[in-house]
This record gives C-alpha cells, sequence and structure tokens, in this order.
C-alpha cells in the first residue's frame, strides 16, 4: 500500500501529477475543531511553485476544495477530503520517458513495476506534486498540534555546502523564518545559497542540501520502544518526500566519532521542570519524548531532472541513448521541501500523540 | 504499540531485560519451509554476549526454545513463537535507579510514560538484550529471503573515528566477514578499533560508530511510493534497534554536496540485464527497489552506561545526584549491533516482498 | 478510524450526506487492469435511488468522477479516487433534528461522541448514501474478482415474513437476478414483497428483510483461522452498510437445534474435485474457502425513517417531544440494500485473496 | 495474518493443540493496573475441559505461566505474555486424519491452504484449545474494563432446541451466572439441555447450541460509523471462536420481521440520564454505543467430532472411506464457549475504548 500513513489521524494521499487531481483524506480529527483554512493555504504557499526565480514556472493555482469533514469551517467527524485540480499540464512534455528513464527518477522502477502502466505523465504519483496533499495535511494537523502548545519549524540547514546556522530554541524563532521567501536562520548564508542554486541553474544542473527540523512544547513520554518510536513513526513519515535520502535524530551521524562521556546528556532540574544540559539525543530517549526539543535532519538530493544531456537506456531495444529532459524543473527543491518535512512531522506527531 | 512489526510477516517481540523470558511470535510465514535452526543459533551467537573480551561478561545462554509453529523442524502455517529464559540477572544493580536516570538511557523517558511502574531491572523492555528475538526473527526470514536469493550483510564501517572501507559488491563477500570475529572488511582498520574500544574501556567510557549494510539480489519492483517505500519501512525497523540515531540511504548524506549531474546514476544494459552505472541511488528510486544492491548506513551511538561519574537528578526530590553506573557493559555495542541491523533488515524486506 | 478497511486493497470512504461530495479511494488496486467504468455505473444504478416507486424520489445523478488512479481507462497503480457530487439536498429538512434525535438513527450516539459537532443534514456521514462510494469500489472489485472466476451475487430472501427461495448453485443465475427490478429469485415472492412494501408505505410505517448472497469460484484455501478468517472479514465489512443487525454464514443460526450428524457435511470427490455432499459449512471452515459457494445472510431492519409520528426527546431540555420525519425516505431499504452487500463482499474478498 | 486483533490493545496468539505450548501476547495495556491472577485463572476454569461430565475428559493443568508484562503482579508497560504448557497430549489419536479430513473440520482447507503442511495433531492452530489464551487476555481485559464499570455477561440462550430466558438487565445479575456450573439464567432450562446433550453423547452425536452476551456500563458514543463500528469490531473478534457461525445485535434476524414502528426505540430521559424505552437497537445505533446495553447473540454448531461413523474422502487417493474419529470430545461445545465469547468480547472493546 502506498498511499495510507498512520492510525490515529489516517492520511490517504492520491493523485497523479497529471491526472484530474490530487488530494487527501485525513481520518480522525476530532469534531469541532475550527481549522483556519487562510493558514492552512498560507502553509500550503509555502511549497507551491512559482513562488520565486527559484522554483519551476509551472503556474498552479493549487487552491483546495473542501469535499467534506468541515461544516462551517469545523471538523464534525467524519473525513476532511481536500482536492487540488490539476491545471496548466503539458503531458507531452513527457511521452518520451516511458521508454527511456530519467536517471535518479522513479521512471524506471515505476516501469517495471507496473509493467508499463505506470503513468508517467510528470512522474505519475511519484511527483514531487503529491506534496501539496501532504502539506495541506501536515497544515491541519499543525493547527491541532498548536493547540496543544506543540510547535514544528524546519530550516535550510545546508544547500551546496553553504552552511545555515543550526537551530537553538534561544535564538530562533520559526514564525519569522516561515515569513522569509528563502527559509534560513542567517541570511547572508541564504544569500550564498541561492547564487549556488543561480550558478547551477546556470548550467543546466541542480544542487541538494540538508533541511533541519524542530518539534517544541511535546511533552515527555511521547512514543514506544522498540516499533513505536518517535523516530520508527517520524522517519517512516518523512521518507515519503521525495528525494529524502537520509534523516537524522540529535547529533546524528556525529554521535559515530564521540565518547560516552561526551554524548550522554545529563540530567538536571530548573525552573520546576526536568531537563537536559545538553540535548545530543535530540529529544528522543529510547523512542520517548523527553520534553527538550525533537531535532532532526534531512537529506534531500539534487533535483534529478537537469537540463544537461544525459546517459540513459531504452527500455524496450535496450540502447543506450542520450536523454535531455525538457520540461521545467527546480534546481534546487530543498527550500520547497521545507514545508514538506514540517507536514509529514505533524503528520508522524498527531500519530504519536 | 510498541512491540509489533509488520503485516505480511508479523513480528510480535515480548519481554524484558529481568522479567522470565523474552521471547517472538512470528506471523505469516509459509508453511512448508525447513528451517535450520543451528543456522539461526548461529546468527544469534554473533549478537550474543561474552562472545570476546570486547562485549559484557554476562552470561546467557540465549538459546531459544521454539513453542510453537513448527513441525519437525517445518513451518506448519501456525504462528512460530520463540523464547529465551532470563538467567544470570542480578536485578539488584539497578534498584537505585529508579530514582535516578541514567543519562542517555530511557530510565528518565519510561519513568514518566509509566508513571514509575516501569520495569527498571536491566532497562526492561528498552534493554539491548531485546534485540535477541529480533535477531531470531531476522535469521529465520534471512533463510526465506536467501531461497529467494536474496543476501543482506553488514560490516562495521566506522568506530571512534576509524573507517574500514566501503561495501563494494565486487569485493565484499558478507559471508567470510560473518565469520570474522570482529566484523569489517579491513581487519588493520579493525584492529585499531579495537584498540579504541580497549582505550575507552580502560577510560571508564565508551566509542560509538556506523554499520553499514547491503541488500543483494532484490528484483527490480519491490517497494511503493510515498509511505510504503523501501527507505519508509527500513528505517521503520533499524530504528527499533536501541542507540541508532541516523540512517541513510546510498550516498545519503552526502547528496547535499553533489550536483545533479554528479549524483544522477545513468542507465545501462549489460549481460542481459539493466543496471545503473554508478550506485548512487543506492537500489531505491521512488520507493522502489532498482535491482542495483541496496546500501545503508546506521548511526550507532557510544554506549550510554559508561563507569565514569556522572551528573543526574532525582526524580523525586529534585536535587542532582552524581551517578556511578554499575552492572556489566560493553565499551561499545557497535560490533554486536551488526547482526541486529541485519536482522531488522530482514523483517523489513519480508513485509516488502 | 472510520472510514478505511482492507490492508491489501485498502478503502477509503468521504463524505457526508450533504457535503460538496461524497467519494472513495482505493488503494493497492493491480497496474494494467482495464476497468469497464459502464459496468460499474451499471452496478451502481442497481443501488441508487429513483429508480422505481418503491425508493426516495430524491434525485441524484450520481455519476462518479475519477479524479485519478487510471490513465485512458487503465490501472496505472496510483490509488483510483471517485467522487460524486452532492446535489438535490435539501438541507433545511433537518434542521429540527439537531436537538431531537430520529429513533433508530445515530443523531443521538453521534451528538453525543462529537458534542454536537456532527453534522446532521441528512444523517451526515452516517447516512445510507455513503454506500454509494462502497458501490463504486464494489463494483471495481468484483471485475477484478471475476477475471479470477469468482462471482458474487445476492438476493432479497425475506422482506416482511415474504420468503424467496434460497439459493441453490444448480437453479441460480445471478446474472438474470441482476435485470430484475426487484432482486429475487421467485418473482411471485418478490410481487408479494412489493405489496407490502405498499402497505408499509400506504401506513407511514417500513418493513425490514433479509438479504441472501453467494460467492461462487473462490479456490480453497482462502482465508485464516482465528482472527482472519473469511467470517471475520466478511463481517467486519457488512456491518458497514447501515442497518444491518446480523449476519450468519451456512446455516447460520440453524445449526443451533441440528444434531452433529446432521449439520456435518460430508466430503467426496467427482469430476475431477474435492467437493462436499452438502453445504452447511457455508464454503468456510476454519475460517478457510473450501471451495463450495461461500453463502451468507444478513438482516436489514426496516428503515428507521418513517412519516408516523414518534416519541423522542430534546438533548438540550430534556424533554419529551413527538418527532414527525419530512424528509424522503424509502419505506424498505432491502431492495437498495442488495448490491450494497454484494459490494461490502468483493471489497472483504480483495483483502482476503 | 492469522494471529493478531486489535490496534490499541493488540492481542497475538500463538500455538497449536499439540505443541510445546499455546500462548498469548498482549501489547498496549496501561502500566501500573494491578492484574488479579486468581481471578483470571478462575474465569480460565470457566471454559477448561474435565469440569463436569459434559465436557472433554482430557485433563490440562492450563495454569498460565506470565513471561512478561507483569513486575510484582503489576503492569509495567511491556508487553505481557502468558504461555501454557501442552501435556497430556495423545498425537497418534490423529495420525490417519492428515489423509482423510473430518467432517465439518478445518483439516481439509488446512490441507491445501499449507500443502499438507498443517500440524494436524489435535486440529493443529485450529483446535478450540486456542480459546484458552483468548480467554486469558480477555480476563485480563475484563479486570480493566470492570474498573470503568463495564461488565461483560453471557449465558446460554439456547442448546439443542432447548432455550433459557432471555437476558433482561433487570433480573439477571452475571457474577451469579458465573458461579455456576452450567450457564444458564433458568436452572430448569439448563436441565433439559444437560438431558439432550447426555442423549446426543450416548448417540455418539453432538448438538449445538446459541449464547446471549450483554455488555452493561458502556458510556455513549464508543465506536465509529462504517468500518470500526461497535457491530464491525465485535463481530471481527467473535469469528475468532471456533463453531460460531452466527452473529446478530439486538433484535437481529427478527427485525426482518417488523416494521419501523415496532423496531424504533423512542428516547426518553429518566433519573437524569438519556435512554430508549425498548432496547432493540442491542446498545448500538449507527456503530456507536447508546449507553444502553449492548446485547449480541452468537449461533455455535454442533461439535464437528461425533463418534458415528462418516463418509469422508482420502485426499491422495481420491477414494470415499468410512471415517471413526476417536480421541475425546465435548458431545456440546457451547457451555465451554460462554467464556469464550465474553473474551472475545472485551478484547474487541478494549480496542474501541
Amino acid at each position: 500500500m502506498s498511499c495510507n500513513f498512520g492510525e490515529k489521524v489516517k492520511i490517504t494521499i492520491f493523485g497523479q501529477s497529471h491526472s484530474e487531481a490530487i488530494g487527501v483524506v485525513i481520518d480522525g480529527l476530532p469534531a469541532g475543531k475550527k481549522i483556519d483554512m487562510e493558514k492552512v493555504f498560507a502553509f500550503m504557499s509555502r511549497r507551491a511553485p512559482g513562488r520565486n526565480k527559484f522554483s519551476t514556472p509551472r503556474q498552479e493555482k493549487d487552491k483546495p476544495e473542501i469535499l467534506s469533514g468541515l461544516v462551517d469551517g469545523i471538523t464534525c467527524g467524519a473525513p476532511l477530503c481536500a482536492v487540488i485540480r490539476n491545471e496548466d499540464t503539458r503531458s507531452k512534455d513527457y511521452e518520451n520517458l516511458k521508454k527511456v528513464p530519467r536517471p535518479a527518477h522513479a521512471d524506471f522502477t515505476a516501469f517495471f513495476k507496473h509493467n508499463g502502466s505506470n503513468d508517467i505523465r510528470g512522474g505519475g504519483n511519484f511527483s514531487g506534486r503529491m506534496t501539496a496533499p501532504l502539506c495541506f495535511a501536515g497544515a491541519v494537523c499543525m493547527q491541532l498540534l498548536e493547540e496543544k502548545g506543540i510547535k514544528i519549524g524546519a530550516h535550510i540547514e545546508k544547500i551546496a555546502g553553504v552552511y545555515d546556522l543550526r537551530y537553538d530554541s534561544a535564538n530562533v524563532d520559526f514564525e519569522d523564518i516561515d515569513k522569509k521567501e528563502f527559509s534560513v536562520i542567517d541570511d547572508n548564508a541564504g544569500e550564498k545559497m541561492r547564487e549556488r542554486i543561480e550558478e547551477a541553474r546556470a548550467n543546466g544542473d541542480s544542487v541538494g542540501g540538508v533541511i533541519e527540523c524542530a518539534i517544541t512544547g511535546l511533552p515527555v513520554g511521547i512514543g514506544e520502544p522498540m516499533f513505536d518510536g518517535m523516530e520508527n513513526v517520524i522517519s517512516h513519515a518523512i521518507f515519503a518526500v521525495p528525494a529524502v535520502k537520509g534523516i537524522e535524530f540529535g547529533l546524528g551521524f556525529d554521535v559515530a566519532d564521540l565518547k560516552g562521556s561526551e554524548n550522554n546528556d545529563s540530567f538536571s532540574f530548573c525552573d520546576g521542570k526536568f531537563a537536559t544540559d545538553t540535548n545530543n539525543h535530540g529529544g528522543i530517549l529510547g523512542g520517548i519524548s523527553s520534553s527538550m526539543p525533537v531535532i532532526f535532519r534531512v537529506a534531500i538530493k539534487p533535483t534529478p531532472s537537469i537540463a544537461k544531456e544525459q546517459k540513459s537506456v531504452n527500455l524496450i531495444t535496450h540502447e543506450e541513448e542520450n536523454l535531455v529532459i525538457k520540461g521545467r524543473h527546480d534546481p534546487c527543491i530543498v527550500p520547497r521541501a521545507v514545508p514538506c518535512i514540517e507536514a509529514a512531522a505533524a503528520v508522524a506527531l498527531m500519530n504519536l500523540i
């Protein structure tokens, strides 16, 4: 099964890049909750293309229509379904791809999985466009989480070798970052990142990066040991975002080079609550939230669609072919992936709490 | 729910470090399959403590008893249950920990999650000991996977800053590595790693590392886009192994620094089959296996239990206390975690195929 | 969770009687299958209201729009989503019901479950109208089942005390019955049933009945013992159809009065295949299909909405009130429930095979 | 998957009639709850064989050993595992059954499902013996439900045509019935039932019956519409008890003969709470509890194992054979099934609340 996530709040995403519509069903929302749709749309616009020169010029209205689940803007206990019509699609761009798969795309694997019946247009249901309904679901979940004092924020930690500052709960307010056109803490770093992206575009190439996400306001005790820990569930959801190649919690892969005495966070009690003096554990111990901020980082690969000619192979004739991808594509999807990571985290959290 | 994994082959793990027994139920195995129990026990012995001087001297027989699911060593379609008795437990070692949580352990989070009713003895069901039944399940699954030509192997890629060679399907045969007392490709690197471990032990400290795992023989087309891709399911299972803080597939976090033209693997056709010229994608595109080896790496934190005195806080009095952990502990759990990672991968794969 | 069913082929139903639309997402369909939409619509029309004088005159076009999952009418491996717009809704009919629940309806329980935020209009997501997307899903599944030689048919066994003949694989062809305006084997019995329905309507009352369903062409070996047997899964799905109050397999409740020697079906081998001489077991032994037709019967209560004045209570003032239900309602929903039962069985079967 | 049930409190049952042991893992129990094991054993003894002359003389100690999940008799948040050793098994009784299936047993379907690898001894995992761990789980769940004021009771409503009184909350206290050797309200009816059972035994035959179950103390609002209603989940669990052929809620199949005006339960408010004047709906409206007692009835077929010679067929030679079942068997399993139905209901409820 590909499109379902969650047991408590169940998300079902459907659609293909060039089908009539894409959408999401959210089941299990509590009844009687006012959903601020303007806020949902604002969140989704952070992901939408055409926002600035760093993203694909494909114009989408992307305004979801609510088919069910709300009465006068308030949840009624029935599943909430939202659909987004697909418009401005140029399906002919993709005709030749059916036989000659694009490197680093799912064309190849989807072809064999579905015996050639996969929808190749715009990447079908493998398209990054499928993150639009994910963002809708995430935005709804975030409103419910905020009611409990839980906030989720993310920023670009790195693009093409240029680093932003790391998240620090003392110095970073994600509400400020969300308003920026480019989601970084340090705008100077952001400026350099943009240069690298522009450079890649000029060269018909693309660049990747890392997104850092923080979840604050979680009480102690969320999650389970073994298979239903915070890391299990969050990583399960995050890998639904295309182009993610890795995830790490707390110090992540850096722990490999530390001693226990360096990595262990000592406990303390101050201001009437328990805490750890450092947060190397990233807010999770034994799969369970410690009440410290949950911190994780996600590796995003460079956009596979590049303008440069690439070598591929014809799936029918078995002969090598040089491939030039037309279409319109982001030279870097990291900026648009930021809200997607937040959304996936929100959906995961709703199933943990 | 903490102890269940999978929909096709469902694993249910139970027990606590110092309860009567620990064990696992495996449901959904095909009937009529001969399970080579000697091979299962051999696999489990790679995880077992007391194997060499680098692991805890706690002696466990750890020989599972099969309660159900086999008739004359052959699966009969009923769930397979195996239990391992807990012996040689010194529960008194843990008495004071109930109130003063060990840094980087789950004592703190488990205490609050279960209002103090958690089983603190030996870490309860948060103990690394729970990976013994996981290894049993993994070993059974691996035999069924091998029938289909699928092999899973892992090695220590790094401990305390010392690197082993990276996996290369041309040069590495995991059957050779499995026989080694220390699971590395390059024995010289292994020697240096052991020195660092010994050093850490001498200092009352511990060290972490990275494990690299490879899955070969997978056909193209396994996995799904979105929520049930190879990465989603494998990462979900891998984080069940305590001390894992990160996972990356293919080039993983290194993709962040690459250009699309560098990262994209071009397709080719040779020796009668499709392949990619490089394997930066780690055998997975769009969540689906490409038939190239699936490669992933896992970050393991340094053993939290160290002999050095540490600062903690009394959960009842709220006062800081210095904590000295007695008990017996590995200065590095990476070597013993190698089969656990393989086992978790095997269990995940059984649910993907 | 209310709207999801299945693990292999997952059905997600959304909508309320008077929301913008109702619909269904079907995930897990094999790719490359031609779906005959005319046949799907024909199936759905058997459930649709306004077909004859025995059903509510509310006019609905009820023609589903396919949003995703098909390319040129062929499944592409992505989830199939179909939506049906809600038109011709007269929401004002329901205004007073919010406070004064209709007897035998879900108004009362939904009010308390959702603290008064439930969508009362037309019964919200408790409406029989939600069986339209169920029928869509069932019709799609039935086409895939028919490819494997599996057929599902149902007929009205009883309405208001009038009995149809019982199903007998030798004498009944469901294709004939499906074409009838009234789904009975014996048209004389059907005529009497209609008289009773008409009588009930004239009296402002309603009547109930029993539907018998048969599944043929199942191979031996489908289903599991304990919790995932044929009976467990079919009954789970069937109770999704509103107004169902009971289900029985084979001889059902009549077995209570039989001796073992009467009830046990003896085995035989003829025409190259195993069979039982009788089919008291209804095609299921130990939760698993025996290759004999699966037979089950479902009790349908009389339509709760009747024109007669009824006693209820005001949920706010706690005072008794006499209630007259306006709206438009079937005096007997049994005829329209026939395809719903088939559809629920089809959805269940897709998850068993 | 055969052996798992539930999402909130997950039950995993394992074992075969003649394997080393049978048992159950219960995951998701709240921590800190005292489980009265004497009470659990007392409950299980109601199901145990050898209790009186109406059940099989096979002697089992059937005392479960707790392997995990409890510390000093109190739940610790880890999965609770209990095992029961299989003793006094005479496997040779079953040798010839592998080839010649017993009528109305699962021998036939299990043989084909598992290609002859099924465990035929004592019925393997299709044995009624598997209800012992189900009763263990149910007894644990019932203690937690009772804390919330929810009680589950059942009685024999009918055996071999002899009826007990129907349940009436005003006149029946299940605590009294549980103490009886024969679970009926009216002891005179019970006496006649026993005569019929004895008669069947004398004739080498068996008889079936009906069990009625009542759940009291449920608050309004438990359950969901569509696929996760009370009826869906309870029926799913109940069909795990072997020999069940039907289930009905409230008036059940009798509603088919009623008019809406007769079947609809009018609402009222008295003694400070809402109620219905009658309880034809059996405590469930729209899948959701109404706070009235939940009432359901279950049809149990006559024991398939009878002493009389029966006709079967040899699965290898395809020739008809006359079969005489040796072994030791109940002429009526209805009395022993009473606690099993209660247990299945308890497990279902724990997943609804």
